[in-house]
């Protein structure tokens, strides 16, 4: 061996000690910082240790390791409305100058009126009627373009900032560490899955085809010039709240989830769903118990009733009697957004 | 440095040495052995290649390496009667024994009978009806048992093979090669969803999640111990065929592919719709031109009528005309199958 290849072994044995050493580093490192030591983040851990221990009774093959997590209200905040239902009733302005004859007709006279305290007295019937107006009837291609705009604009009452900024840090971090341990990352919404897919991979880390959300039809047509285009029917193909998550869960993915994430009663049934398969399951639930740093809701633990994302005290005591555990915003989180 | 550490260090590059030539014998080696040289072949490698050299023109993102393929024709056998439509026709036996009431009702009276030609002639709504009941009215769990059983036992009457050992190596070939490019690959498919998804993973190393196909709606709802099931219902949400697949790729993927793959006038859309984006895009048709290792069937050029996987000529001339590559069993594929 000449002293060059001398040189040589001895840099790579250095690299390789480095490598080593960095990768003790980064295994003892904390996967989530923004949590507080708690039963919540125990639970996190242990499930990732328990499914991704080659040779251990709870070891879940890659293929199969499916995690979902609701989005509003779990995965960023909720109140005090929807950002979906924030940008179908901004959008009502556009609609009525592309068809004026809906000024005088309702729910949209009413929605393009400012005032805000009629428009959030809107019965559901008339919510659906703009949100059908506002989410179809384009194509595929200007309603992700007109998503998008809004999203760079329009900014949330409290924060003044991106809807797409008030995602939750801690639960940034659940994605992160189960995607750093094979999990695949799913979204599963009672939101339109088109709407979510628009920001998903940038704000979560989740593409497109890994956004199930209520689903509606598209029809395949042809503009003038004989391209072929997708337009957003007004016709459900699966509301995705309630028992209709397992539904589109099995619809999208085809496998039982080993662990899920949700904050309401909506999201009983996909927790229910992903309890009931065998070994290791992970359930959890965030409630909103933090009036100072985001808000608090419940109705459960007396927190208040809401018409946006309730977490019941059935489903709380339901928690309680299976074994899903409930994030505390205000003691398991130790910081709540990135901005914080 | 002792002997030891030269040792280990000398060991340490005889092994990369081995595993640079390693290396490169792999990147000469052939990614499609099964292939005859020609435009087929030719029209695969360099789109590969173009859209995965970082910095060149057509460089396409991994995140968006989407190829899609039609599963009947085109990655397994179709002919005499797609595998889909035999199950069903077995399982009629089945079905009668559990509903004596339809052992006098048609069509299921002559699906019984045995009689092979008067089955042939039962006209599609009739098909339709048994589709129907063999393949909704009962758990995910007890439909997917049902099907693997099948698959186990039931052989193609010409080759006396089972039916997942009827898919085209050269076509394997092509997903692998995708794959291993950072292709995600999904069939694409007239056929049930749930159906294929039972064989896809074993099959083409195709998880359920990428399975796209024909859908039903599913109901969530409880057994008698309060264990939850989905049971499948006999409500169509897509057929998965013509415009069926754009859609289909939508609701499933919300991504457009950049290659894909089919084999009748059914795979038209797809192929129009992957062929309408930008950059380097891949359509490929396979024919039936081979009556010796497979069968000969179109009706394009003249290879005679089929009611089963119909390459018709106006699609011939519209491959012709926009480029989408024919692959002709007869002169692209040395070896058909893995068991040649």
């Amino acid at each position: 061996m000449n002293s060059a290849a001398h040189f040589t072994a001895r840099a790579k044995l250095s690299l390789a000690a480095l490598l080593l050493l960095a990768g003790q580093a980064l295994a003892q490192s904390d996967p989530l910082p923004s949590w507080n030591d708690g039963a919540a983040k125990k639970a996190i851990v242990e499930f990732v240790q328990a499914t991704t221990t080659q040779g251990g009774a709870k070891f879940v093959p890659p293929a199969e390791r499916i995690a979902t997590f609701d989005q509003d209200g779990t995965l960023w905040v909720e109140h005090p409305m929807y950002s979906q239902v924030m940008y179908s009733l901004e959008r009502v302005p556009a609609l009525v100058k592309a068809k004026p004859e809906l000024a005088n007709v309702e729910p949209f006279k009413t929605a393009m009126s400012g005032n805000r305290e009629a428009i959030a007295k809107l019965p559901f019937t008339d919510l659906e009627k703009i949100l059908a107006a506002t989410l179809t009837g384009m194509s595929v291609d200007t309603f992700n373009a007109e998503v998008r705009k809004w999203l760079d604009t329009a900014k949330d009452p409290r924060w003044k900032r991106p809807y797409t900024e008030l995602t939750y840090l801690p639960m940034q971090e659940v994605l992160k560490y189960l995607r750093d341990n094979g999990y695949k990352t799913y979204i599963v919404t009672g939101g339109g899955q088109d709407f979510v897919r628009v920001y998903a991979e940038k704000t979560y880390g989740i593409p497109p085809e890994q956004v199930v959300g209520t689903m509606g039809g598209t029809k395949y047509g042809y503009d003038k010039s004989g391209k072929p285009f997708l337009t957003k029917e007004p016709k459900l193909l699966l509301n995705d709240d309630n028992a209709g998550k397992p539904e589109g869960i099995h619809l999208m993915i085809g496998r039982r989830p080993y662990a899920a994430f949700g904050n309401t009663a909506g999201d009983r049934q996909m927790l229910e769903y992903t309890g009931t398969g065998d070994g290791a399951r992970l359930m959890m639930l965030v409630l909103h118990d933090d009036s100072t740093r985001e808000y608090a809701y419940g109705p459960a633990q007396g927190l208040g009733d809401t018409k946006v994302g309730a977490f019941t005290q059935a489903l709380y005591d339901e928690a309680k009697k299976k074994g899903w555990t409930v994030i505390s915003m205000k003691n398991d989180w130790k910081r709540i957004f990135a901005f914080d």
